[in-house]
């Protein structure tokens, strides 16, 4: 401990000072120099909240850039805001640092925190340091704000509705395969601008936060897509009553994940249940498809039409080219 | 994964149905059946944000009561709450959980912050499960609601205001120096109810939320002692750029925390430095005092006056029978 003008300086406030305060822009985070930090929501709004955590050697790899892992660790959680329609208002960040992470590491994590907060205008709010004896455990509680009742609900897909989904299925769980066994990119016939692109979509999510308003105005449910796309959007056909048919052959892959789908067909139940796409899945009343199509084309996200709601019963249908549902041995991804 | 009405329930799912939908009361955590929640601010507040996560064998030993563990990991947070002056309106939880831990555990942890979150008017409105190969790692994101600017900050102790504390101080740090080493309720000649109380306030924080609408009507400054009184006052004194004269005789002391300094005087620094107090330090001006006093009565809450705030180079002085100011190897605790 350092006595500076009467400051009682601990490591922690000193670690805080010199990588996070520059990262806490808004005046209601206070400098950080506070124990919380307030927003004011605008009249007649909502505060979106959602948390999510990211844990070394579950969900990144501990030797991964530490720039990458704190704009993964923000991205889950802006993905999120930006399928529920929402405007990111801030982030709270609980940290637990395994001893072996020093000052080089913290740099280039808060740098790269900064950037996408900058990027994305969701300031740092406030936060919590703490050591930990196991992995880096990072949990992110991010704000959003909607127009009060608006949030764009998993409850709401009417029959009639049309599925859209937003840029491509499949490249992160194929990425994560292509990054614990360099050997596949080979077995898969990739060159080496698509072995990139598929690891690139693991380790740096591309959140759809351009397209929240136009979700807002014109979705009439929708998710992120972070454990697979048959899993969410079946949870989303089960919660709002519906059944969904998606065409196989509509959704979107990008050009390596078609080749390696190619190579090995069954790499396309990876593509549909892996997860880490954070992509958004929606569905829109056919009336509405044009403009929000339109908006997404303004906003610079690809947005694809996939399928059709029904009233059968709840449940995601995978029809390959005969019309016939896949069988996916796991819908999606779980920890437990 | 098992089927059932076209939901593809994975294991977290079951997790989340079984332990912690229960505890998702409010209408806008949504039952935990979607990706995020909503809270609804009255017309002209402001939403107060605090994040405080704890890990296993840091801040809690992994043999604690899982519902005491908790009631800890809720509390720490609702006692920022309370010295910002703000009502509890729900929080998130991210659970980070190793594989030893299983069903339950689970229905402990999750009874106990169920009992808390009840108690304290605190719902759980939505939150994150991972598998850790560390520590449990519990990550709690709370927020608050205060009319909008009345957040009671660190900053805004001016001269002449009297410094007045919750509860009493110490009892944590040496209850954990007891539960670590029971010899040491020997040595201190504690009786088994003096050794139970202090070991109980390292378990289980009393935050002071009774207390929090009069701290917002009459306080000038506050916060809760979490990192030990000397380093926290210390640091709301730096930031209010005054200075406060504490005498160390009027600083509450629990009967057994009196018996353990009389037993070793060395450990009065480990009472006012130790931390885990979870108890409220604030500035009132003099005029505002009984009121204040008042309020706390009402409440229920002790409230002790220990010091006043002078116009001096900022800092914390904590001065002897002599007014000799004390000297503290190290004024709070930092995981740094």
């Amino acid at each position: 401990m350092t006595e500076r003008e009467g400051w009682p300086v601990s490591g922690e406030d000193r670690l805080i000072a010199r990588y996070f305060r520059p990262l806490a822009t808004d005046p209601g985070a206070l400098g950080l120099l506070d124990d919380a930090a307030t927003i004011t929501p605008p009249p007649g709004s909502d505060v979106v909240l959602k948390t999510d955590a990211v844990v070394g050697g579950v969900h990144f790899f501990p030797d991964d850039p530490p720039d990458l892992i704190a704009k993964k660790a923000l991205r889950v959680n802006l993905s999120d805001l930006a399928a529920k329609g929402a405007s990111p208002a801030g982030f709270l960040l609980s940290l637990a640092l395994p001893p072996a992470l020093g000052g080089d590491w913290l740099e280039a994590f808060a740098r790269g925190l900064g950037e996408d907060a900058g990027a994305y205008h969701c300031p740092l709010m406030g936060g919590d340091t703490d050591r930990t004896p196991g992995p880096l455990c990072i949990s992110i509680a991010a704000f959003g704000i909607v127009p009060s009742g608006t949030m764009v609900r998993r409850r709401g897909a009417r029959p009639g509705d049309l599925v859209v989904v937003t840029g491509t299925i499949g490249d992160a769980a194929l990425g994560l395969h292509v990054r614990g066994d360099p050997g596949m990119a080979t077995r898969w016939r990739l060159d080496e601008r698509q072995r990139d692109h598929l690891v690139g979509r693991y380790l740096l999510p591309q959140p759809r936060n351009a397209l929240a308003e136009a979700l807002r105005l014109h979705a009439t449910a929708a998710m992120d897509v972070s454990d697979g796309l048959a899993g969410d959007l079946g949870k989303l056909c089960a919660v709002s009553g519906v059944a969904a048919d998606i065409e196989v052959a509509r959704v979107p892959l990008s050009d390596a994940a078609r080749k390696a789908v190619a190579a090995d067909r069954a790499l396309i139940e990876i593509a549909f249940t892996g997860g880490d796409d954070y992509e958004v899945v929606a569905t829109v009343p056919a009336q509405a498809r044009d403009a929000l199509m339109a908006a997404a084309q303004a906003a610079g996200v690809a947005l694809t039409e996939i399928g059709v709601v029904r009233s059968d019963r709840p449940g995601a249908h995978f029809l390959d080219h005969g019309g016939k549902p896949m069988e996916f041995k796991k819908a999606s991804f779980s920890h437990f």
